[in-house]
Protein backbone atom coordinates (compact mmCIF):
# COMPACT_ATOMS: atom_id res chain seq x y z
CA UNK A 1 0.00 0.00 0.00
CA UNK A 2 1.04 3.27 -0.78
CA UNK A 3 2.77 5.64 1.73
CA UNK A 4 -0.11 8.34 1.40
CA UNK A 5 -2.65 6.06 1.96
CA UNK A 6 -1.16 5.23 5.36
CA UNK A 7 0.24 8.60 6.41
CA UNK A 8 -3.62 9.56 6.92
CA UNK A 9 -3.94 7.08 9.41
CA UNK A 10 -0.92 7.78 11.81
CA UNK A 11 -2.42 11.73 11.42
CA UNK A 12 -5.75 10.50 12.70
CA UNK A 13 -4.24 8.29 15.24
CA UNK A 14 -2.47 11.17 16.72
CA UNK A 15 -4.60 14.05 16.86
CA UNK A 16 -7.31 11.65 18.30
CA UNK A 17 -5.46 10.74 20.89
CA UNK A 18 -4.04 13.44 21.85
CA UNK A 19 -7.52 15.17 21.83
CA UNK A 20 -9.34 12.43 24.07
CA UNK A 21 -6.26 11.29 26.26
CA UNK A 22 -4.38 14.66 25.98
CA UNK A 23 -1.36 12.57 25.05
CA UNK A 24 1.30 12.87 22.61
CA UNK A 25 1.31 9.48 21.11
CA UNK A 26 4.74 8.75 19.72
CA UNK A 27 4.84 6.64 16.49
CA UNK A 28 7.32 3.46 17.13
CA UNK A 29 8.96 1.96 13.86
CA UNK A 30 6.09 0.99 11.42
CA UNK A 31 6.28 -2.35 10.15
CA UNK A 32 4.90 -5.34 7.88
CA UNK A 33 3.44 -7.89 10.10
CA UNK A 34 3.25 -11.45 8.44
CA UNK A 35 -0.68 -13.59 8.60
CA UNK A 36 -1.56 -15.17 10.90
CA UNK A 37 0.01 -12.87 14.36
CA UNK A 38 -0.01 -13.41 18.20
CA UNK A 39 -2.68 -10.49 19.16
CA UNK A 40 -3.70 -8.05 22.08
CA UNK A 41 -6.06 -9.07 24.02
CA UNK A 42 -8.83 -6.45 22.93
CA UNK A 43 -9.21 -6.10 19.58
CA UNK A 44 -11.33 -3.14 17.55
CA UNK A 45 -12.13 -4.34 14.19
CA UNK A 46 -13.42 -2.03 11.38
CA UNK A 47 -14.01 -2.61 7.52
CA UNK A 48 -12.91 -0.06 5.07
CA UNK A 49 -14.45 -0.08 1.27
CA UNK A 50 -14.09 2.19 -1.71
CA UNK A 51 -10.79 2.88 -2.88
CA UNK A 52 -9.20 1.38 -0.02
CA UNK A 53 -10.66 -2.39 0.83
CA UNK A 54 -9.67 -4.19 3.74
CA UNK A 55 -9.71 -4.05 7.80
CA UNK A 56 -7.72 -1.74 10.57
CA UNK A 57 -6.95 -3.30 13.72
CA UNK A 58 -6.80 -1.14 16.53
CA UNK A 59 -5.20 -3.80 19.47
CA UNK A 60 -4.28 -3.22 22.66
CA UNK A 61 -3.64 -5.12 25.96
CA UNK A 62 -5.83 -5.40 28.70
CA UNK A 63 -3.86 -2.77 31.39
CA UNK A 64 -3.55 -0.26 28.52
CA UNK A 65 -7.90 -0.42 27.41
CA UNK A 66 -7.83 0.24 30.56
CA UNK A 67 -5.75 3.34 31.08
CA UNK A 68 -7.07 4.68 27.74
CA UNK A 69 -10.57 4.34 28.93
CA UNK A 70 -9.63 5.59 32.31
CA UNK A 71 -7.98 8.86 30.60
CA UNK A 72 -11.11 9.41 27.83
CA UNK A 73 -13.24 9.00 31.06
CA UNK A 74 -11.48 12.05 32.51
CA UNK A 75 -9.28 10.39 34.91
CA UNK A 76 -11.83 7.86 36.94
CA UNK A 77 -10.02 4.88 37.36
CA UNK A 78 -11.56 2.00 35.75
CA UNK A 79 -10.68 -1.51 37.14
CA UNK A 80 -12.93 -3.87 34.67
CA UNK A 81 -13.05 -3.73 31.21
CA UNK A 82 -16.58 -3.15 31.57
CA UNK A 83 -18.91 -1.93 28.80
CA UNK A 84 -18.50 1.65 29.83
CA UNK A 85 -14.61 1.02 29.10
CA UNK A 86 -15.35 -0.95 25.95
CA UNK A 87 -16.88 1.83 24.65
CA UNK A 88 -14.56 4.75 25.56
CA UNK A 89 -12.41 1.92 23.63
CA UNK A 90 -14.41 1.75 20.69
CA UNK A 91 -15.32 5.04 20.36
CA UNK A 92 -11.47 5.97 20.03
CA UNK A 93 -11.43 3.72 16.75
CA UNK A 94 -14.47 4.86 15.76
CA UNK A 95 -12.76 8.60 16.14
CA UNK A 96 -9.87 7.30 14.37
CA UNK A 97 -10.90 6.14 11.32
CA UNK A 98 -13.83 8.80 10.73
CA UNK A 99 -10.60 11.03 10.89
CA UNK A 100 -8.42 8.98 8.54
CA UNK A 101 -11.67 8.84 6.07
CA UNK A 102 -11.90 12.66 6.18
CA UNK A 103 -8.19 13.01 5.90
CA UNK A 104 -8.05 11.43 2.81
CA UNK A 105 -11.61 12.88 1.34
CA UNK A 106 -9.44 15.77 1.60
CA UNK A 107 -7.10 14.34 -1.07
CA UNK A 108 -9.66 12.98 -3.11
CA UNK A 109 -9.32 9.69 -1.68
CA UNK A 110 -13.17 8.38 -0.56
CA UNK A 111 -13.71 5.55 1.47
CA UNK A 112 -16.53 4.43 3.67
CA UNK A 113 -15.99 2.60 7.15
CA UNK A 114 -18.01 0.30 9.30
CA UNK A 115 -18.42 0.46 13.11
CA UNK A 116 -16.27 -1.43 14.95
CA UNK A 117 -16.94 -5.37 16.20
CA UNK A 118 -14.79 -5.18 19.53
CA UNK A 119 -13.18 -8.77 20.28
CA UNK A 120 -11.86 -9.24 24.06
CA UNK A 121 -10.32 -12.59 24.86
CA UNK A 122 -7.39 -14.93 25.46
CA UNK A 123 -4.12 -16.52 23.22
CA UNK A 124 -5.66 -14.35 20.16
CA UNK A 125 -4.39 -14.82 16.79
CA UNK A 126 -5.36 -13.13 13.89
CA UNK A 127 -5.60 -13.92 10.17
CA UNK A 128 -5.68 -11.86 7.18
CA UNK A 129 -5.88 -13.42 3.69
CA UNK A 130 -4.15 -11.62 0.73
CA UNK A 131 -3.69 -8.64 1.74
CA UNK A 132 -0.57 -7.07 3.81
CA UNK A 133 -1.23 -6.02 7.00
CA UNK A 134 1.04 -2.61 7.57
CA UNK A 135 1.59 -2.33 11.80
CA UNK A 136 1.18 1.36 13.12
CA UNK A 137 2.93 0.88 16.82
CA UNK A 138 1.92 4.03 19.09
CA UNK A 139 3.00 4.54 22.74
CA UNK A 140 1.26 6.47 24.97
CA UNK A 141 3.85 6.34 27.86
CA UNK A 142 3.25 4.96 31.07
CA UNK A 143 3.11 1.46 29.46
CA UNK A 144 0.22 2.10 27.20
CA UNK A 145 0.91 0.48 23.82
CA UNK A 146 -1.62 0.55 21.17
CA UNK A 147 -1.20 -0.52 17.18
CA UNK A 148 -3.42 0.17 14.44
CA UNK A 149 -2.67 -2.53 11.93
CA UNK A 150 -3.73 -1.76 8.74
CA UNK A 151 -4.50 -4.86 6.38
CA UNK A 152 -6.02 -3.07 3.28
CA UNK A 153 -5.19 -2.53 -0.71
CA UNK A 154 -6.34 -0.52 -3.12
CA UNK A 155 -8.98 -1.65 -5.01
CA UNK B 1 -33.25 -4.59 10.10
CA UNK B 2 -36.20 -5.29 7.86
CA UNK B 3 -36.50 -9.10 7.28
CA UNK B 4 -35.83 -8.45 3.46
CA UNK B 5 -32.48 -7.91 4.21
CA UNK B 6 -31.98 -10.89 6.50
CA UNK B 7 -33.35 -13.64 4.27
CA UNK B 8 -30.48 -12.95 1.76
CA UNK B 9 -28.04 -13.55 4.16
CA UNK B 10 -29.70 -16.99 5.21
CA UNK B 11 -30.38 -17.95 1.89
CA UNK B 12 -26.69 -17.78 0.88
CA UNK B 13 -25.04 -19.31 3.67
CA UNK B 14 -27.43 -22.21 2.69
CA UNK B 15 -26.85 -22.33 -0.89
CA UNK B 16 -22.68 -21.59 -0.40
CA UNK B 17 -22.72 -24.31 2.38
CA UNK B 18 -24.46 -26.82 -0.39
CA UNK B 19 -22.11 -25.90 -2.93
CA UNK B 20 -18.98 -26.19 -0.68
CA UNK B 21 -19.86 -29.29 1.91
CA UNK B 22 -22.39 -31.06 0.46
CA UNK B 23 -24.44 -30.58 2.89
CA UNK B 24 -28.39 -28.94 3.46
CA UNK B 25 -27.78 -26.68 6.10
CA UNK B 26 -30.72 -26.71 8.36
CA UNK B 27 -32.12 -23.33 9.84
CA UNK B 28 -32.25 -23.03 13.60
CA UNK B 29 -34.63 -20.44 15.19
CA UNK B 30 -32.59 -16.86 14.47
CA UNK B 31 -33.11 -14.46 17.42
CA UNK B 32 -31.42 -11.11 18.70
CA UNK B 33 -28.35 -11.57 20.49
CA UNK B 34 -27.56 -8.92 23.57
CA UNK B 35 -23.84 -7.56 22.50
CA UNK B 36 -21.37 -8.48 24.71
CA UNK B 37 -21.65 -12.15 24.18
CA UNK B 38 -19.32 -14.75 24.37
CA UNK B 39 -18.91 -16.08 21.00
CA UNK B 40 -17.07 -19.44 19.76
CA UNK B 41 -13.40 -19.69 19.66
CA UNK B 42 -13.23 -19.16 15.69
CA UNK B 43 -14.75 -15.73 14.26
CA UNK B 44 -14.60 -14.38 10.40
CA UNK B 45 -15.37 -10.98 10.77
CA UNK B 46 -16.54 -8.75 7.28
CA UNK B 47 -17.42 -5.08 7.16
CA UNK B 48 -20.44 -4.43 5.18
CA UNK B 49 -21.33 -0.57 3.60
CA UNK B 50 -23.44 0.98 1.30
CA UNK B 51 -27.37 0.13 1.96
CA UNK B 52 -26.59 -1.57 5.04
CA UNK B 53 -24.01 -0.82 6.73
CA UNK B 54 -22.10 -2.79 9.78
CA UNK B 55 -20.29 -6.07 10.75
CA UNK B 56 -20.84 -9.53 9.46
CA UNK B 57 -19.25 -12.58 12.03
CA UNK B 58 -19.43 -15.99 10.75
CA UNK B 59 -18.45 -17.96 14.26
CA UNK B 60 -18.08 -21.50 14.89
CA UNK B 61 -16.31 -23.71 17.62
CA UNK B 62 -12.85 -25.29 17.08
CA UNK B 63 -14.23 -28.35 16.33
CA UNK B 64 -16.93 -27.24 13.60
CA UNK B 65 -14.27 -25.17 12.03
CA UNK B 66 -12.10 -28.30 11.56
CA UNK B 67 -14.86 -30.48 10.29
CA UNK B 68 -15.54 -27.91 7.74
CA UNK B 69 -12.53 -27.06 6.40
CA UNK B 70 -11.85 -30.53 6.13
CA UNK B 71 -15.00 -31.32 3.93
CA UNK B 72 -14.45 -28.49 1.86
CA UNK B 73 -10.90 -30.12 1.45
CA UNK B 74 -12.36 -32.58 -0.06
CA UNK B 75 -12.53 -35.07 3.39
CA UNK B 76 -8.66 -34.49 3.85
CA UNK B 77 -9.13 -35.06 7.37
CA UNK B 78 -7.28 -32.00 8.94
CA UNK B 79 -6.71 -32.34 12.24
CA UNK B 80 -5.29 -28.48 12.97
CA UNK B 81 -6.74 -25.18 12.35
CA UNK B 82 -3.85 -23.93 10.47
CA UNK B 83 -2.90 -21.94 7.74
CA UNK B 84 -5.06 -23.73 5.60
CA UNK B 85 -8.13 -24.82 7.38
CA UNK B 86 -8.34 -21.26 8.61
CA UNK B 87 -8.19 -20.13 4.74
CA UNK B 88 -11.22 -22.74 4.00
CA UNK B 89 -13.50 -20.67 6.73
CA UNK B 90 -12.18 -17.30 5.45
CA UNK B 91 -13.17 -18.63 1.53
CA UNK B 92 -16.66 -19.88 3.03
CA UNK B 93 -17.26 -16.67 4.85
CA UNK B 94 -16.28 -14.22 2.21
CA UNK B 95 -18.22 -16.53 -0.29
CA UNK B 96 -21.05 -16.21 1.70
CA UNK B 97 -21.19 -12.68 2.06
CA UNK B 98 -19.96 -12.49 -1.89
CA UNK B 99 -23.86 -14.53 -2.67
CA UNK B 100 -25.42 -12.56 -0.15
CA UNK B 101 -24.37 -9.01 -1.86
CA UNK B 102 -25.19 -10.64 -4.97
CA UNK B 103 -28.52 -11.54 -4.20
CA UNK B 104 -29.48 -7.93 -2.23
CA UNK B 105 -27.98 -6.19 -5.84
CA UNK B 106 -30.79 -8.32 -7.59
CA UNK B 107 -33.42 -6.93 -5.06
CA UNK B 108 -31.66 -3.35 -5.86
CA UNK B 109 -29.63 -3.36 -2.39
CA UNK B 110 -26.09 -2.45 -2.90
CA UNK B 111 -23.47 -3.24 -0.71
CA UNK B 112 -19.93 -3.08 -0.76
CA UNK B 113 -18.24 -5.97 1.73
CA UNK B 114 -14.73 -6.16 2.77
CA UNK B 115 -12.18 -9.18 3.16
CA UNK B 116 -12.27 -11.28 6.59
CA UNK B 117 -10.53 -11.02 9.47
CA UNK B 118 -9.78 -14.22 10.99
CA UNK B 119 -10.00 -14.35 14.47
CA UNK B 120 -9.08 -17.69 16.72
CA UNK B 121 -8.63 -17.26 20.67
CA UNK B 122 -10.04 -18.45 23.91
CA UNK B 123 -12.59 -17.10 26.13
CA UNK B 124 -13.81 -14.80 23.11
CA UNK B 125 -16.28 -11.86 23.90
CA UNK B 126 -17.76 -9.56 21.00
CA UNK B 127 -19.14 -6.23 21.78
CA UNK B 128 -21.26 -4.38 18.58
CA UNK B 129 -22.07 -0.84 19.63
CA UNK B 130 -25.30 0.82 19.00
CA UNK B 131 -26.26 -2.31 16.19
CA UNK B 132 -28.67 -5.02 17.34
CA UNK B 133 -27.03 -8.29 16.67
CA UNK B 134 -29.47 -10.91 14.62
CA UNK B 135 -27.97 -14.33 14.63
CA UNK B 136 -28.53 -16.64 12.41
CA UNK B 137 -27.94 -20.32 13.72
CA UNK B 138 -27.16 -23.39 10.78
CA UNK B 139 -26.87 -27.01 11.69
CA UNK B 140 -24.98 -29.00 9.53
CA UNK B 141 -25.67 -32.42 11.26
CA UNK B 142 -22.41 -34.17 12.79
CA UNK B 143 -22.46 -31.75 15.57
CA UNK B 144 -20.98 -29.31 13.09
CA UNK B 145 -22.96 -25.90 14.08
CA UNK B 146 -22.36 -22.36 12.81
CA UNK B 147 -24.03 -19.31 13.11
CA UNK B 148 -23.60 -15.68 11.39
CA UNK B 149 -24.42 -12.82 13.24
CA UNK B 150 -25.51 -9.77 11.63
CA UNK B 151 -24.89 -6.40 13.52
CA UNK B 152 -25.90 -4.20 10.75
CA UNK B 153 -28.02 -1.28 9.77
CA UNK B 154 -29.87 0.96 6.56
CA UNK B 155 -28.24 3.51 6.50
Amino acid sequence: MKVEYINPFIEASQSVLKQMTGVEAKLKKVFLKTSPYDSDSVVCILGVTGKIRGQVLLSMSHESALKVASTMMGGIELTALDDVAKSAVAELSNMILGNTATILYNRGIKIEITPPSIVVGEKIQISLEKVKTICIPLSLGDGVELSIDVAAEES
